[in-house]
């Protein structure tokens, strides 16, 4: 019975781990889209969404399944609680990255975002496809330091973000408060992106060595304007 | 054993119902902060974060507990992994709240709000209690109308959050980029406390008729800026 839960309950984070990955190629095409303001990339990931969403609802059943058919107990049934929440994490993720592909699609032809934060938007994006990847690589291994490297490179997002407030609030901005906004929120998606990411790697902690993950990974930025 | 079940589920979910009133207490209050650049009330907000996190983790432990001893199945099993859900909403609701609150400490004493946009504030703050409260009430009352009404709270919700796109991008706007930053994630923040109450009414719906609710709550503005 416990080899069988085992070996299901692998499968079923592999599928996880599978799920991940695609929130970042999702992040990676939304940044790419968002960057080149190319709206077939965007739209792109917009159509490739319910793909993510499928696949939640299939890990979800694999979840029930699990839990009505072996009856797992103790540290068991609270990994398979466990999974159920990295599921909405990931959906999380992935409706993250939609709403940047969003964005690049309702900005186009044009480009959403002035030059001056181009770069960070770069920066963003990469640490948040790293970060989807190695959650993705958590999951599949349960191994507890690529989990707690997601944090290392969640403090490498907060600092991306918090200089976006500094270019956004420098006194020779000067594309207005309507692009200003657009890239508020997108830098809000980019930052909840990765914290999602890093609430996986606790809850793959958790599953390998019992120590509670802490809930809170938002943290908004500190200091907004001068 | 099911009536055992019952009883127990029903306990929890008034302990739910105790949890969604505190989290709109916390966003009444961090909006009178927020209103009046009281510190006091933003502090008060704050100190009493704990409060709901502790009730959250306290509420887990009884749904892990009634899993483990009732091993529920079907239908029971699945109301009882929408209690983690619903834990996880409350808390996502108390910790937006928490964020409204210290934006108006790190404003303190200025107010973070322009007086163009403080009766939309003022407005998204009670659709935002409202909507936390009736979520409560479902929860108590498993009453799926009172569920249902939140989406028609949640489309007043999206309106308030439209307006102050119009508001922000309007051309006579001279509060300048530090200010929308602020309002522009104020504004996400209290958009983002009714998606969660609207998810915690999905859920009871599924829990009272099984019928499964649409993971996705979240409607970012459709149009930012001109």
């Amino acid at each position: 019975m416990r080899t069988a839960y085992y070996a299901q309950m692998s499968e079923l984070n592999a599928l996880l781990a599978r799920m991940c990955e695609l929130s970042g190629t999702a992040m990676e095409r939304s940044t790419e889209a968002l960057l080149t303001a190319n709206l077939a990339v965007a739209e792109h990931v917009i159509s490739d969404h319910e793909h993510i969403r499928a696949m939640s609802a299939m890990a979800e059943e694999r979840a029930f399944g699990l839990l009505a058919r072996q009856a797992p107990v103790a540290g068991d049934l609270r990994s398979i609680v466990t999974t159920f929440q990295v599921v909405a994490d990931i959906d999380r993720m992935g409706a993250l990255a939609l709403h940047v592909a969003k964005v690049a699609r309702r900005r186009h032809p044009m480009r959403a975002l002035p030059p001056e934060v181009e770069s960070s938007f770069a920066d963003m994006g990469a640490v948040a496809v790293t970060m989807a990847r190695t959650a993705g690589a958590a999951l599949a291994s349960q191994n507890v330091d690529d989990a707690r490297r997601l944090q290392v490179d969640d403090d490498r997002m907060d600092e991306l973000h918090q200089h976006l407030f500094t270019v956004l609030t420098d006194r020779t901005w000067h594309h207005g408060i309507g692009a200003g906004v657009d890239v508020t929120l997108l830098g809000r998606y980019y930052e909840r992106f990765a914290d999602h990411a890093v609430l996986i790697g606790r809850r793959v902690v958790f599953q390998a060595t019992g120590l509670p993950p802490d809930r809170t990974a938002d943290s908004p930025p500190q200091s907004l304007s001068g």
